[in-house]
């Protein structure tokens, strides 16, 4: 039995993670920390835990945590992460950081789209947790990047295109959608359900979202090549969810039909990618509260372009349920052990 | 490994029993029934359970079905039920039945309210499912006519306060409010989203909808006296969820503190029952997706009445997560195998 | 033309008074104010005013303020009301408040409730704006306490048995839902779109809502005797609207046919009370965005009692759209000017 | 004061129609038609209208309804239009089609993605009511086609740039978002609430929306060159409202402030469309329930691509509004008479 550490469980991808590692047969969750709400019972900030998970919020301190526990999850805004990150490395333990902080391997890049770096040395340490790229590197590591949610959804939706070289990178126009739990649990007007409610809107257009540079990182890694991509993100009045519709040009003449075997091969065996057959497009109904990727891949034969749609839940697949799989695959454990859950629908 | 079929899988119900049953350790679904659908696969009717239920959606055939399962879970709508269930109660199958035919012990009330019974030889066998009442009884029975939703959320708020002769059993009102998905799934035009979404609205007004005489028949077992209440239903703009706020005047005077006591003491060791500390109050947001039923007990000093207010998942406690709550009790399982989910938030 | 200011502008009652104050064929709103937003355009804190209303919001001086308007809307937050108020009437102006700083007459009730009154003796002025039932006093007033969202659907929905002596004045029960929109536009974590969305509940449960001590007042008012109520709020993911589900116990027995008639009759002539014709029921769908306020009544034949039912837009009947009909009314206009617009659907 | 017929009244469109009609000075509508519940007042359908429409819907006779109206808006499904329109056209009426069957001005391409046209001939003498880009043209016009919902949202957000020839008219693709409302009133499930509830989709991917044809012939007369695009709509949990972020590629660099400059030249002195200052996005919250088109303009500087956002209600300027702007201009009425009205929020 693991003993597991929810660092930062105030927040929406801290409630997650406690709902999803409860269902976990292998980890027992024997700590949870809030700095706003310390003393608290975990159930008096999130009353869905009531009668199941009561322990107490405690004060952030990584050394006694790192005594008390094998596994730390940090679920902190960035920077928040970087200055406690280092001391559970250190203490030994293995980490998944859900935070942007060890994301993006250039510090400089780090420093130009968040902030000042405060330990660069541990960015080689780190590794980028998408298990469907980087598996064997994942099983190895001590301290994951979990991925953000919106480069989730494009990185899976994208990678047979670039490792096949089909299409042109230039090309890649990423039209993306969230739903509002990706705007986090702050007290905000914008946020209020009034103010979203009944509304859609695009937000940070023009090349100006904080998840770009890791996107890019990626997808330049997979097409051996530097990419640049258009990347629009909007809000969706609803609680949960990232659909992603990726256009790009193909370098010759592709099929539907073709693309679904390249991505069906290139997602064999893989348990959460879901490639779609062709006629079905996904939906974050079909997703919500479960870590699947579902994948959809269209020819637009007007104009010759791909369109690719990947949907997932932002808080599962794109955060606490991707972050269980990255511990299930550093402790050797069944990689999806605890995350066998169906989506919930309606 | 129980081998289990769910007849009538394309409604609301069936898939959530589907969600619930692909959690469940002892069991195997093996059969999936949809007389508008047979043929195609039920991950094309849900595809929520792509990859991982693919079976083929089969016609109702009784026998044939009967041949092959040990449990049969029923969810169709009222009277197709009883046309079924007693093939299948005659070939020893462990039933399940989700439809209101076989609540009602009087055959003339429920022809009053529903249609002309089929088998009203039936009704004597049949128990009827609320665990927390009648447990005993379930691990006996082979038919368990699984309770209303409504009902659900009202008998459990009141069996305190009725066996506990702690209230005026005429003073009864019962304003329930529940999502859309207590409408079922089929193609209406009052059901459709743009009919529904931002709105509010009471419906079977003044004593006229059919949860009633179930209600009030359970519910003058435990008060021992013929119980009568004044019972409203609402439409509330979302997927899931019932919360009944039920006013009753007490025989006495009485405390919101010994009110909890009481509840306590009566749902003491109940694994889903959630009683809340005094000050505290439920929300259907804390027990989506999961088989809680939570309550909240107050006093209103001003009138002296009692407000109950009960909240419940309507597709899991109020259905399939209480129809597998029975199977496990009837099958000699333990009672929470399966069900032992948080619920989702947000 | 009258000259008008909306003296806080900047939350939801705020904006619905500009967006019908433009609809207004006799009134130029010269002046907005907001202590947080002072300095930007209106529309930049609204953008569905941008090219219709850019005024820029002012701070909140009174005396200059009253040198440049003829009529005030103050649409403030209890006790920020009281403060400015008393100069508004000196200056002579006319002035709409829609806080509950002058709805109850007596200055020890509203302290119990609320805060200590900074000046009660402006309360013997202040005309309960509530033209259904007391055109003409508005008629000759100068200073309008604009009732509350609950208490006018409860009042209108109750005036007529109370004046009819139809029901027995201890038994009424108002179960109570209200959009979001009710709760205001501060940045609350509670009021986050992921916290209210897909869930339902009750709050101020027990007695203990500010809103009841004014309903209690003027149902005593109607009823000539001193009323006390149960009242149960509840919250509906929803923008806007109020419905109220009101339980009663008549004197004698009454049909809903006779019900209907008394109510038409009083409310003949009305131009913004809709009496349902038997087996019609309310819904907040049907009033959104109008000053309608529809009322359905039925007997449950079962247990005796009455139920009504009534709905509105709580920003509109329930707040600004009542205001400009009080303002109409006060300033010898005709009453439905500017209000004569139809409900929003879908 | 003109005599107006919706025929068709019984939809969303129609009934927004009689909504926008019962604001305007210079109307009455004096027949409604449908054919599904002919004989019951319009007010039974729409409970909304109660006691302000309450005419009973007719059914469909053209000649009878020429011989009392001046002006018919027919909003019925294509195919049924263009059975009725030409005996309109004939009696001399003034005909505003909010259908697809006028829209496009080859019969072979109206073939290809409708059915065979049932008369060719009139297509000639319909106009594409799009005032902002043909005015002249409609004040001339005794048959409106009025456009479809996406085709004005992406028409009003690409004109300045086709005409200004800023673009590469091979690199436009057009990702569009709708809300539930542009679906119809249907009974299907594909539209029920919690079907669409909660989630996200695209539908319709690969170029085979109908609009697309209408999109490209006007685009193609603005560029003065054939056009071709990339148009994938999407579906948004809400009842209304248009957002469509449209991607392309300038011929030569510019920037944001450049572009904004152009489009206010464009659009100056247009009553309903709003070009948004830079830094500023649309949202449909801002349009909701008015005709105003808003438009925001952005250069993504590390691309280079220019991303247009343009937000509409697709109920009003992307329907019934648009329509009641046609009828004002070929009726000499002011254009914006009875448009002028705000949008609501929240």
């Amino acid at each position: 039995m693991l003993k597991v550490a929810v660092v930062g469980a105030s927040g929406y991808t801290g409630v997650e993670l406690l709902r999803l590692l409860y269902n976990h047969p292998e980890v027992a969750v024997t700590c949870v920390t809030s700095e706003q709400s310390a003393g608290r019972p975990v159930s008096d900030v999130f009353p869905t835990l009531r009668g199941r998970i009561d322990l107490p919020l405690e004060n952030l301190e990584p050394v006694g945590i790192s005594e008390k526990v094998d596994v730390v999850f940090t679920a902190l805004p960035h920077k928040a992460a970087m200055e406690v990150v280092p001391t559970f490395v250190k203490m030994g333990k293995q980490v998944i950081d859900l935070s942007a902080d060890y994301r993006i391997h250039d510090p400089q890049v780090y420093g130009k789209w968040y902030d000042t770096h405060l330990n660069p040395d541990l960015l080689d340490q780190a590794v980028y947790g998408i298990p469907e790229i980087r598996r064997a590197e994942i099983r190895e590591a001590s301290l994951i990047a979990n991925p953000g949610c919106y480069p989730t959804s494009v990185i899976l939706g994208l990678a047979p295109l670039l490792k096949g070289k089909v299409i042109d990178p230039k090309s890649v126009i990423v039209d993306a959608k969230s739903g509002v739990s990706g705007a986090g649990r702050g007290a905000k007007v914008d946020n209020l359900y009034c103010e979203v409610n009944e509304g859609f809107k695009a937000y940070a257009v023009g090349g100006t979202h904080r998840h770009i540079p890791e996107i890019e990182q990626e997808l330049s890694l997979l097409a051996e090549t530097e990419m640049v991509i258009s990347f629009t993100p909007h809000l969706v009045p609803m609680d949960r969810g990232i659909l992603s519709t990726i256009y790009s040009a193909p370098n010759g003449k592709v099929t539907a039909a073709e693309l679904i075997t390249l991505y069906e091969a290139f997602y064999d065996g893989e348990p959460f990618v879901r490639v779609l057959p062709e006629g079905k497009l996904p939906s974050t109904t079909f997703v919500r509260g479960s870590n699947f990727c579902d994948i959809g891949v269209t020819v637009d034969e007007r104009t010759g372009r791909i369109v690719v749609i990947s949907a997932i839940d932002n808080l599962v697949k794109g955060a606490s349920g991707q972050a269980v799989q990255n511990m299930n695959l550093m402790c050797g454990l069944p990689e999806t052990l605890g995350l066998e859950i169906l989506p919930v629908f309606p």
